[in-house]
């Protein structure tokens, strides 16, 4: 038995794995646990591609900047927002099926739910766990490489295996700079909980021999350029639009 | 001590609360919990508003299709996707800051990850929750009533207390219909699992006295209109583009 909230607050990501298979029951496990999440109307606007092939994991690696655990890694997820059911549905009767902004947010937010609950199942189960967000670096590839069709988008991928490595868990800001009473701070208090934040992560940094500019220099890093700028237009297909 | 799976397979959500307060020390052990979620290069683009003032809980019913919970239930989050520390800091440096399409997933998917870690914190300290899409109903006004600066965008409503409810969980899809082995699979096979699912779930609502429509009806119902259409070009302000 391993306590909920303890699972929670150990978190980290875990980026090397030992070569231990993950057992088909464990995986079942945690599906099951994914799927019992919240899903906005009962929609279930997702899914989860087992990629098992190597080839398709060796092709999967340049396409995520490079990640060599996407290939290495016991378990490799990529986790779908699917809106595939909805329109084969529409498509049998006949009727409209109109993809907007607010039908692909449905889908981005019951998939990030399905595999959080995903996550702390299989770290219940003494599991380390990596999201790739590098996945969607290039969709319009990654779609032709897993082969899915229209109406699933590969959102992140997921690494899981038993962990190699026990790194520090990074810490976060404070609570009260993320957790706010009626009102949205002032932009001098949001200011001052990051030169705060600065401070502590300086030192977490050069604790864990990680040479690296201050968090705030690199999030302005981080957002200072478009990214990932082919994805809007492949999300909803052709014609379709973000209305 | 709450087994962590054990918390995630009896997640229903709940609608009807008991008037007892979520004691502050409550609040903060999931806030921190939801802070310990991964986050995409540590960007935590994510705030929770804690609406106390029973003049905006009331404000907000009608804005979320008149949902009195919003009003009721003992403690109600706003969840927002937050890219505001993101943008004082390019502000403060004079550097660029360029939202688009994968700037606002980011956030879309860090609040999710932290709200869903919440969400499993408050189950395994015996608290009933329930998410509240229906604030994304029209963005524009809750911004008004929330008060909410540029780069914070609610996403969501989290109505958290002690259940004064026992409802029956909802079947889910079969898992190998949202669990695929390499290949998305053909759509026959699709529709043969929604056929499946269709039966269980009429079968679900006849047995808990709720009369409608089978699910694959709902669903088509569901998608037939574009719908908060009001929100795309909120979300990124004005002259952004989701390139």
């Amino acid at each position: 038995m391993t306590d909920a909230i303890d699972v929670l607050r150990s978190h980290r990501s875990i980026r090397r794995f030992k070569p231990d298979p993950v057992p088909e029951e464990d995986l079942l496990r945690a599906v099951e646990a994914g799927q019992q999440a919240a899903t906005s109307s009962n929609i279930q606007g997702y899914s989860a591609i087992r990629v098992k092939d190597p080839a398709v994991r060796a092709a999967l690696v340049p396409l995520t900047g490079g990640q060599a655990k996407v290939a290495s890694s016991p378990l490799f997820l990529a986790i779908c927002g699917d809106t595939r059911r909805h329109r084969l549905l529409a498509a049998r009767e006949g009727t409209d099926y109109q993809p907007n902004l607010e039908g692909f947010m449905l889908a981005v937010i019951d998939a990030t739910l399905f595999a959080q609950n995903m996550v702390i199942a299989f770290e219940s189960m003494g599991y380390g766990t990596c999201y790739i967000g590098g996945l969607r670096e290039d969709l319009p590839a990654v779609h032709k490489v897993l082969r899915t069709p229209e109406g699933v988008w590969p959102l992140f991928g997921l690494c899981v295996g038993r962990p190699d490595q026990d790194p520090e868990r990074r810490p976060r800001l404070k609570t009260d700079a993320v957790l706010f009473d009626d009102r949205y701070p002032e932009d001098e208090d949001i200011l001052a909980a990051i030169d705060d934040y600065d401070r502590v992560m300086h030192d977490w940094y050069r604790s864990n021999g990680i040479d690296t500019p201050d968090w705030s220099a690199r999030i302005r890093q981080h957002f200072e350029e478009k990214r990932r700028t082919s994805n809007a237009a492949w999300y909803l297909g052709a014609g379709a639009s973000f209305e």
